[in-house]
């Protein structure tokens, strides 16, 4: 990554910074963009249980309970624009009525503002497949050719995480995506753009040494011990192929309230479940909406998932061996700023993702 | 409390903020009077196993890893003071050359600057015992009579939660305290201070109907695992007859590392444990000092403690039934500033008992 190494060598900063619990992609990509916590943002997962009691996506910008910096900005009158690989995270990053296209729908989207062609016709090609590793890399070509166009002066454009589910650190498809995300980066810092780089959650290899994934299904164990309840994974989303909905931390809702300490010790004593905090445990703990999560939160270890039941979940769907995220042990994450700091920065241990932002607009010394 | 009510009526703010795990007096004085995380400041409990293997107290100014706010300002050269009920804390809340005395040891203890009397004979009158809950009247007092002295304009005190730990909200004690603590609260905001107040941490009864506390001894529980370990309860200090060293959190250090997931199940099967974290995920999940934790970090629920053995706890210490702190439910505290804010305040769900002396200092409008 030699252009990163560059902005390294000039002044830039890698720190270690702090991810959101649950960490999956919406609870912290609503981080980065509100640079707020859970408990004030509201988005506690990829899915919630509403209070209908109905299970849904929680994507809606309605969900949201913090503005956005880039909707902030744009009422200041900012050109702003956002770009994400997966559709999933269009509504919320659109929210406040920034300009906002995906990746994965850009052959039928149009930038508000970018003119009569799709995202896809002024990219002059075809948006990838969904499970393609180039979604991404068109991603950052949308960012800068739209932003061209639009003028934009903030820009936020969040990533698939496709390739660290599939591939390790310095295996040969984790290179060449690097490689190539790098090229981009080298455009951006060319063309002046004052560029941070963060990501939404860490990834751990899921698999004990034969390949098939440490995994618990909640359900299937709260019914052996005669307690019927509902389990939420956090992490599901449509995008089945990246981990199977099955990541290291697991909402639990018990039908009957006198039942929540026997299922507190069922889920305890599963080998590989490190924490099951009632609501408000979690709550303050994590700093999580106590009216978006469950009754009981679960919290595996680093190389342990947590899933619904065996008859819900398809095994099949994961190619190769499962890497995941969602609990206590993706929480580690890199940060980049490509520019010099001002002396004022926290301490890398009270470093968040969701300071992103703040550093970028506020911390760096031109 | 009329003052308080007084203060709150006109423009004054109570908030609810988050105490930093785990909730004992060590660890959050330091994030307040530090402004930020224990992964930062590094007191991660009133005791530690230092480098060394040995067991001590965790109240050197040198075991700081942050400059305190008021050994800043003192060093930008703003007159300081910082008083504390409890001697324990002395050390701490004198780093940087701060001017400070314990309302323990008021009788032989003289403020750095405020002459030749010692602290009780600038009182007039000699210090409470440490049991006494006139300890913390006193160590107000002092606050007042040695700012006076000093010219102090950036002042800290400290006081006991003896009371806490003794009365329930509303009971006989705790009603009479607060009237007294009112009372000085009105002097200072007579005397023009601006005033900001907060909890170090929360407090729960701990005790069964029977009036005993449900109390885990984990050295005694492994040992019957047959994993030998050791266990430091970060609530330990000298003043047993508070909570007789028994909390909601405990640090477990395992003789044998291969004995770490044994360890970790035998503790997790605990009724009324909620948590069993490797120090990676504790140090992240918590922000807490990764070399001064345990291999394991051990949480309670809001009704259970965890001690060291049956052998060395010695439950007739506490007069009364048991009230005490440590763990994850002891995070909710109040934050009151006694003056109007400007708008730009953090979400409560954002807000750090270690923001006191940002709200105070920078947030307030006068």
């Amino acid at each position: 990554m030699p252009n990163l190494a560059r902005a390294l060598g000039s002044g830039g900063h890698l720190l270690i910074a702090r991810a959101q619990v649950p960490t999956v992609t919406n609870v912290n990509n609503a981080s980065i963009l509100t640079g707020v916590s859970a408990a004030t943002h509201g988005i506690s997962g990829n899915r919630y249980v509403g209070p209908d009691g109905e299970e849904s996506e929680l994507n809606r910008p309605e969900a949201l309970r913090a503005d956005t910096i880039l909707a902030t900005a744009r009422q200041a009158g900012v050109s702003t624009l956002a770009v994400t690989a997966k559709e999933k995270l269009r509504p919320l990053i659109s929210a406040g009525g920034v300009p906002a296209v995906s990746a994965e729908r850009a052959d039928d989207q149009v930038a508000n503002g970018a003119g009569p062609a799709t995202a896809a016709e002024v990219l002059g090609e075809p948006a990838p497949d969904v499970y393609d590793p180039a979604l991404s890399l068109y991603a950052l070509d949308l960012a800068l050719a739209l932003s061209e166009r639009l003028g934009a002066r903030l820009v936020y454009c969040s990533l698939s995480d496709f390739v660290a589910h599939k591939a390790g650190p310095g295996e040969p498809l984790a290179q060449s995506f690097y490689g190539a995300i790098d090229e981009r980066l080298g455009c951006m810092l060319d063309d002046g753009w004052r560029v941070g780089l963060v990501a939404d959650h860490g990834m751990n290899a899921k698999s004990g040494p034969d390949g098939t994934p440490n995994v618990h299904y909640l359900v299937d164990v709260l019914e052996e011990a005669g307690l019927p309840a509902r389990v939420l994974a956090p992490i599901a989303d449509r995008y089945v192929r990246h981990h199977a909905s099955l990541g290291s931390i697991a909402f639990v809702y018990v039908d009957d309230p006198e039942a929540l300490p026997a299922a507190r010790s069922a889920l305890a004593a599963l080998p590989g479940v490190e924490a099951v905090l009632d609501r408000a445990a979690a709550a303050r703990a994590f700093q999580l909406p106590r009216d978006r999560i469950g009754d009981l939160v679960v919290c595996a270890d680093s190389v342990t998932v947590l899933g619904t039941s065996a008859e819900e979940i398809d095994l099949e769907q994961l190619s190769g061996t499962l890497r995941s995220h969602g609990g206590l042990h993706e929480q580690e994450v890199p940060l980049v700023i490509c520019h010099p700091l001002a002396e004022d920065v926290p301490s890398e241990h009270d470093l968040h993702n969701a300071d992103l932002y703040d550093l970028l607009l506020n911390r760096t010394v031109s």
